[in-house]
C-alpha cells in the first residue's frame, strides 16, 4: 500500500498500524439510552426496528454522539439480529425483554429461511442510513458498518431470545454439529452480504461482534467461531481489500492470540476481563487493538475511572491502539463521564 | 517433601506434580439435582440452609455420588454463601430464585457484620460434616473443603443475590475502593478462618471458586481477586504447609498466568473458555490443571462430548492434571451421561 496516500482520519490510521498521534476514541453502544435525545427520537419511531429500517431516524441517533462528544467513529445504529430479520426469521423486541424470536432449532425450520441473496433488498433501509450518514458525518469522522458473528447471531436464533448460557445453541451445535454448520454457513454467506453492502453505501471500517465466543471449548471455538470469521475476512478481502476488519470475540482469553493471526482481521476489540500487559505482550504485534474500559468505570466516572482510563492508555497506547470500552455503554451512563472521558483520551500524549 | 510417604491418593498425587498414572477425576456440582437420590434428601430437608447445616443431610448428599460414580473426590456439600451468613447477614435461598441476601453497600452496613472469630462456632455443623466424611469416604477418595472467593461472595453481599454483570459490587469499588476493601479484607479473614476449620475437621484439597473473577479489568482483578488469594494462599499455607490449595478465577483469561504465579495455589481450575492447548503451553508449568469440559457437553453426551473430552485429556494429559467440567453440572443432566464420562477418563491413557 505504499504507493497509496495515507489515511487522513485518526482511526483509519491506527488500523493501518501507524505509530499513534493521538489515540483515536469511539463507544460500543455510543448511541442510545443513555442519551436523552436518543430517547427522545425512540420514542417517536415506534417499535425498535422500525428505529433500524427508517433511514431519518436511524441517521439521526447515530448522528447525536458524534455532536456531542466528537467521537473519532460513528457505528451505524442498527441491530445484530437485522440479519435473521432479513433471512425472515420472525424477530420482536420487546420492551424490558429484549429480542424475541420464532426460533430456528432444526433443519426443517432452516429450510424455512431465505437464500442470503435476499439480504440486499431487506436491508435496503440500512444501506440507505449508511449512504446519508457517509454524506452528513464530519470529515475527519470515520463511519463503522457492522454485523453480529455467525455463533453470536445463532445463539438468538436458535434459543429465541438472550441467555446467559447459549444453551439452546449449544444444545443443537453438541448433538448435530453437522447440521448447526448449515446454519453457520448460512449466516457467514448472509454477513458477508450484510457487510459488502454496507461497504458499498459508504462504510470506510467493519466491525464484526461475536459478543458470546467465549463460551465456547476450543473445539467448538474454533469451528463456530474462529472458522466463520475467517472466511468472512476472506471473503471481504477480495472484494475491498483495503476496508479494515474489526473482531470482537468477547472472552477469548487465550485464544485470542490465535484468533486475531489466524481470521487475520485487521483490529482486535478486547472485553473488560483482558489484561492490557498481556495484550501488549501477546495480540498488539499481530495488529490494532481497541478497548477496554469496564462500561460500569463509566457509570461510576470519578478518580477511579481516570486511573484505570490512563492504566489503559499507558499500556496500549504506545502501539496501534483505539480507545473504547470492554463492552457496550450501560443505560445508566451519565453522559457528563462520557464528556470526561472522551477529554481524557484526546488530552493524552504517550 | 522428599522425606515424606508419596501420598498414595491418585488426586493428591497430581497435586503433587506426579506424573499422571491414570488421570483422577471429580465434577463440580457433582452432587446436586441432576440426582434422584439428592433432590430425595432436598425434599425432606426443609430449605437449601437447612439441607447445609444438618450434618446427616449433607454428609449423605457429598457421598451419593462416590456410591455412583466412585469420583476420585467427594466436595463437601455447602454453599460459599455459608461465610456471609455466618457474618451475620441475612441470607435466604428462594425457590426459582437462587440466593437473596439483605444488601452490604456501605460502612455502616459493613459494620454491623460479626468479626471472623464467629466463623467457627456458627459453621459448626459443617466442620461435623467434614469430620463424618472423613471416616465414611472410601479411603481411595480425597476430601475436597471449598470456600467462595473474597470478591465473588462480596458480588452476592453487596448486589443481595446474583447477577450477570455484578454492578452493585462493582458501584462500590469503583466509587469507594478503600472501603470496598474493607469488606474484602474481612472476608479474606473469614475465608481463612472457615478453610481451616474444615483441614482441621478432616478436609484434605481446598478449592477455593472466584465465580466472577473474570469480569473485572487488570487493575481492579489484581487488587480484588489477585491479592485476596495471594494473602489467603499464604495463611493457609503457614498453618497447614502439606495442603493443596485449588483456585478457580473463571474467566481469567491471558492473566490466569500472573494468577496462578504469583498467588503460588497448588492448582489451578479452568473455566470452559479457556484452551486446552494454550494452558498446556502457558499454565501447566506453574502446577496442577483441572477442567474444563463444557457441562453442556455434559448433558448433550454422545461423540461430541467423548470426542471433546478426549481433546482434553490428550492435550494436558501428559502433564499433572484432574479432569472436571469447566464450571457446574446443570441440574438437566442425565446422570447416564456422567457415567459414560467416567469411564471413558478412568479408561484413558496417556
Amino acid at each position: 500500500m505504499s504507493d497509496r496516500k495515507a489515511p487522513r482520519k485518526k482511526l483509519l490510521k491506527a488500523l493501518a498500524g501507524e505509530k499513534a498521534n493521538g489515540i483515536p476514541v469511539w463507544l460500543m453502544r455510543q448511541a442510545g439510552r443513555y442519551l436523552p435525545e436518543y430517547r427522545k427520537v425512540r420514542a417517536e419511531a415506534g417499535s425498535f426496528l422500525d428505529l433500524c429500517y427508517t433511514p431519518d431516524f436511524a441517521e439521526e441517533v447515530t448522528l447525536q454522539p458524534i455532536r456531542r462528544f466528537g467521537f473519532d467513529a460513528a457505528i451505524l445504529f442498527s441491530d445484530i439480529l437485522v440479519v435473521p430479520d432479513a433471512l425472515g426469521q420472525k424477530v420482536a423486541f420487546k420492551e424490558g425483554e429484549g429480542p424475541v424470536l420464532e426460533p430456528v432449532t432444526d433443519l426443517a425450520a432452516l429450510a424455512k429461511l431465505s437464500s442470503p441473496d435476499v439480504v440486499r433488498g431487506k436491508l435496503a433501509p440500512v444501506y440507505e442510513t449508511v449512504t446519508r450518514l457517509s454524506g452528513s458525518l464530519p470529515s475527519e469522522t470515520t463511519l463503522i458498518g457492522f454485523a453480529g458473528a455467525p455463533w453470536t447471531v445463532a445463539t438468538y436464533m436458535v434459543g429465541g431470545r438472550g441467555s446467559p448460557d447459549q444453551a439452546a445453541a449449544k444444545a443443537w451445535a453438541y448433538r448435530a454439529p453437522d447440521e448447526f454448520q448449515m446454519l453457520i454457513d448460512l449466516l457467514v454467506e448472509a454477513t458477508v452480504e450484510h457487510l459488502s453492502a454496507q461497504v458499498e453505501a459508504g462504510a470506510e471500517v467493519l466491525q464484526v461482534f461475536d459478543t458470546w465466543a467465549g463460551s465456547l471449548p476450543e473445539l467448538s471455538f474454533e469451528r463456530f467461531a474462529l472458522l466463520p470469521m475467517k472466511a468472512i475476512r476472506k471473503k471481504l478481502k477480495e472484494r475491498f481489500p483495503d476496508v479494515p476488519v474489526i473482531a470482537f470475540p468477547r472472552g477469548a482469553g487465550g485464544m485470542a492470540e490465535r484468533y486475531f493471526r489466524e481470521t487475520g482481521v485487521t483490529g482486535l476489540s478486547l472485553d473488560t476481563g483482558v489484561s492490557p500487559a498481556w495484550a501488549r505482550d501477546n495480540l498488539q504485534k499481530a495488529g490494532c487493538l481497541q478497548g477496554n474500559l469496564d462500561p460500569l468505570l463509566l457509570v461510576a466516572g470519578g478518580a477511579e475511572m481516570r486511573r484505570q482510563a490512563l492504566h489503559i492508555l499507558e499500556t496500549l497506547g504506545q502501539g496501534p491502539f483505539i480507545f473504547n470500552l470492554g463492552h457496550g455503554i450501560v443505560p445508566q451512563t451519565p453522559p457528563e463521564h462520557v464528556a470526561e472521558l472522551v477529554r481524557l483520551v484526546q488530552e493524552w500524549r504517550s
